[in-house]
């Protein structure tokens, strides 16, 4: 028997920088500095739904976007941490951490499909992920 | 010392209607019958984010969040879930659970804040919680 592997959905690596692995997530920058805006990818094939998930997964889901919410508004400041898992377009299940603040882009709306992104230059990426790891 | 109390946000209680009591968590329906939505909020005061939770807290809401989407998706057939906690506008801690499906109001982007709320007919509402316990 051959044991299906985890492959990362080609959008969202395309649209996002790699930051680490955790114990089960990949954890990745989205390219869009309209909002500080990390994703954790559980590194488990065929997952659409949170409850696709083992129980232990969920927890360590659960606590590993803990570790990421402290750590971006730590460094952030943010007023607000918006949290979900929507998959309306990339169904590979995915879950968004994204620091908010009074004023922001669409606030106090939800970000996502809310008008267009705007990329990073390249140094200011690699900065923001520096100070991110620093923080985790 | 006197405990403080958990208190459901009166907005929270103008907008939904309530449906049981899990072990940590109120559940409600949403008054917006464009999408079947329901909300978990623990009952535990002086919430804002998921990490102001105890770890074991944490567990708790992801467990009932599973056992609240399983229900959701076997009784609506509906073709994804869509999960959150933004609390943008009203800040008490609050967990998203929604039933969407191709072609839904505002398809395929989120639910937060896309155009205006339709209520239910009482009766609507009364038939569809009784589902849902039941699908509990």
């Amino acid at each position: 028997m051959i044991m299906k592997q985890f492959v990362l959905d080609h959008r969202l690596e395309a649209d996002s920088f790699p930051l680490t692995r955790l114990g089960l997530c990949e954890l990745r920058l989205l390219n869009d500095k309209r909002w500080p805006w990390l994703i954790l990818v559980p590194q488990r094939p065929d997952l659409v739904e949170l409850t696709d998930m083992t129980p232990l997964d969920q927890t360590l889901l659960t606590f590993e976007a803990g570790l990421v919410t402290t750590a971006l508004k730590n460094h952030t400041g943010c007023l607000k941490i918006n949290t979900g898992a929507l998959g309306n377009v990339v169904r590979q299940l995915h879950f968004h951490v994204v620091a908010r603040n009074e004023g922001d882009a669409g606030w106090p709306g939800p970000v996502w499909g809310h008008g267009t992104r705007e990329p990073y230059e390249p140094q200011e990426a690699q900065d923001l992920i520096e100070k991110l790891l620093k923080a985790l």
